[in-house]
């Protein structure tokens, strides 16, 4: 049996229509500020700001790149469990809440540490103010909850950098809605309110303060040869974080790469000197890089397959639109070669799905939409992925990884691939075993292979 | 030995160039709002919005407003605790700190309880959003941390009332300054954002509910004769709540009384009819009262007397000058009959100021400003006051006092009186029993004596 990929789930699009680089420098020229006074992004997560004591920590580093010659943009969340907790309350109160009254609540949590952090460095005596969305203002569209970044004003802020002010300390996660009203941009949206400031102020860099240092070939904790990499190509992060690697949230590293942001992650917890943390920037910035760069993986992943389903044109949509309205994450599509006007249609999706993905297929067999012989499901399996730019220009990338596997005599389920990642579903006990093995075999704890 | 009051402490000055009523009136008409829709407001403190269970009973008694035809303005405070935990935060990260960004991150309370309460009046089926302090907007002054309210607009709420929701509820205690940043009230600000709102929209009452069923005679854990008054006059309020009945804050009365706001104050955690709690208003809309209406009492006091001090012109003001430098809160203070070009001067204020008070006092004697012979503290006294207007028409009222208080054996120190209020400083030993004694002579059990 061969298997032929004919669909990945897609990346979301993005909408920011900032200005390009020239115009973006012009305004900050305009603005009297000269432009040997370069601009950086830092942007610290709950973690990095959960007690005093932390946020002091962080004023500390923004302290010592002001004395680096850096004008500062600061992005921080809210201290770490208080937008769980607010969310929570939010919860309690209603089923179906109205997603402006969320936004109202949850984003409070950010302009608390943002009013913290500037008190902190003005107690240092590095000239801050705190900023809210509304304030700066960061415009967006009016979806609620889940809103994108439509422009960032940067007439205010750069009006107090020309006074004298140092650092600009950022609520980030939250905007204004044309009707103006506060929204946020969902979980994970202070990475990609950082990015989005970095782009609109045409900044040097955006770190990324967050509590692991940097990024790894592989989870360390499955072995102990994972190497922290220096540089990652923007496509590369973006694969391994949408395949789990929980570094950066993927809509960031999108916007990021769409307006060439260098990137940096790095740990809030540790002396940095000026290469720790990883470069998340464009393969060009990358002299010398593996063929593979990281082996990924997500564990709790099923696989079920539709037995002898009738291979008419429309029948893909027929399956799948049905588990997208059922708000099924289809990962991994594919289709085997039609005998007989039949086919087996297999997909992988995560394991807390499977019932909800069940009972979608159930009924599209019983309202007669979709006929197939059998319903299998695989509850026990996990993906592993290896992701390279190298992968472009180099063959045989597959070939290495389905002999390192076969060597562990570990059974391939489902592959797909794409240009610069190939993977695979294997049955969940050996996923440790397989990362192993594929790290060797690529030989990924060594740079410049 | 006579005493003869010159000054006391004058209350805080208020400006608030609001619409007169007409224009008020008019205001909401050309919204397109009947006349005939009255509104209310009612405000939540802390405790009444300490969790999201009781967020929901106080959604109920507004439902019940809106049942009874009225479009509402709800104010709300933060959640019980949670200012003083912001505050702590401000407060342990710098000493000195910028009072923008203490409203940056206290004013952050609010905007959660009005989210959350918005939330449960829409799960009631009750048409609700928030508002924060910038969206209304409530314009101050640039005094961050204690700022005053300019101006409130009144456009954006009734446009939403014109589209049928009804109720807006407000984040209290905070505003926008003129330069576009969040501004706070000053603590019991929510009283006053309340008082304000009721009288830019004209609303027929402002409730203002509490931990308290109402405004008593006196201090019913002193005597349980203590009965609760059904109305009370803005003055007298303004009396009681300048001498520690802690009811309602000063400002927020004396807003009430120069825009002629109805003030309801009653409590959140019981069933209330149409007749709960006080009602404070203008003498005007008090048919029958007591000539006194209440007996207040501040505990901790102390008194201070300057023997022998030259009585020469400026002499006050080179006493009371320094001691207000030195933030010390002078109450009353009154000056005896001069003989032989010299004096005693004597001041009460509170028992933990009396350090600070010494200090100053010394330093004029020092530094040769004031010559006096010595300086003599009692720190063991406690003031004591009837109040009512009806003292304006009877006379007696101080002789009845005085005789009370001798007839139980207790020693005057010091008297006071203004037109509607006599004040004593005695042993504290026989505060109680001095209240005991008053409220029977006066017979404030009985309504309408």
């Amino acid at each position: 049996m061969r298997w032929v990929k004919i669909q990945r789930r897609n990346l979301p699009r993005l909408s920011l229509p900032l200005h390009p680089n020239t115009t973006r420098r012009k305004t900050r020229q305009s603005q009297g500020i000269p432009r040997e006074m370069p601009l950086l992004v830092m942007k610290f997560g709950g973690t990095s700001v959960a007690s005093l004591d932390r946020i002091r920590r962080a004023a500390k580093r923004i302290g010592r790149e002001v004395a680096n010659g850096y004008d500062v943009i600061v992005i921080v969340s809210a201290m770490s469990g208080k937008t769980n907790e607010l969310v929570g309350w939010v919860e309690e109160t209603s089923n179906l809440y109205d997603a402006r009254e969320y936004d109202a609540v949850v984003s409070s949590g950010e302009q608390v540490t943002a009013g913290l952090m500037a008190l902190t460095l003005q107690e240092m005596d590095v000239p801050a103010r705190s900023w809210s969305g509304w304030q700066v203002p960061l415009k967006t569209d009016s979806a609620h909850a889940s809103a994108r970044i439509k422009e960032i004003g940067t007439d205010n802020i750069n009006a107090k950098f020309a006074e004298g002010m140092k650092v600009a300390v950022v609520a980030g996660f939250q905007g204004i809605s044309p009707e103006g009203r506060t929204t946020t941009l969902g979980r994970g949206g202070s990475d990609t309110t950082a990015v989005a400031f970095a782009a609109a102020f045409d900044a040097e860099r955006c770190d990324i303060y967050t509590d692991v240092d940097g990024v790894y070939t592989t989870d360390p904790r499955i072995t102990d040869k994972a190497r922290k990499l220096d540089r990652i190509a923007f496509e590369e992060m973006l694969e391994l974080a949408s395949l789990g690697a929980k570094v950066l949230q993927t809509r960031s590293v999108e916007l990021a790469m769409r307006y060439n942001v260098r990137l940096r992650v790095l740990s809030s917890f540790e002396d940095n000197n000026e290469n720790a943390g990883t470069l998340v920037c464009s393969e060009e910035d990358i002299m010398e890089s593996n063929v593979v760069a990281g082996v990924a993986f997500v564990r709790d992943e099923a696989k079920m397959t539709l037995l002898s389903v009738a291979d008419r044109p429309g029948i893909a949509a027929a399956i799948f639109g049905p588990l997208a309205e059922a708000s099924v994450n289809v990962d991994m599509i594919v289709q085997n070669i039609s005998e007989d006007g039949r086919t087996d249609m297999t997909f992988s999706l995560p394991v807390n799905q499977v019932e909800r993905a069940r009972q979608a297929m159930e009924s599209i067999k019983a309202s007669g939409d979709v006929n197939y012989a059998q319903l299998v499901t695989d509850e026990d399996v996990a993906k592993v992925s290896v992701v390279g730019i190298g992968m472009r220009s180099h063959a045989g990338v597959a070939a290495k990884m389905f002999s390192a596997l076969q060597n562990e005599g570990i059974n391939i389920r489902v592959i797909t691939t794409s240009e610069i990642k190939v993977s695979v579903l294997i049955d969940r006990k050996y996923m440790e075993l397989a990362v192993q093995a594929l790290h060797d075999a690529f030989e990924l704890e060594k740079a410049g292979v």
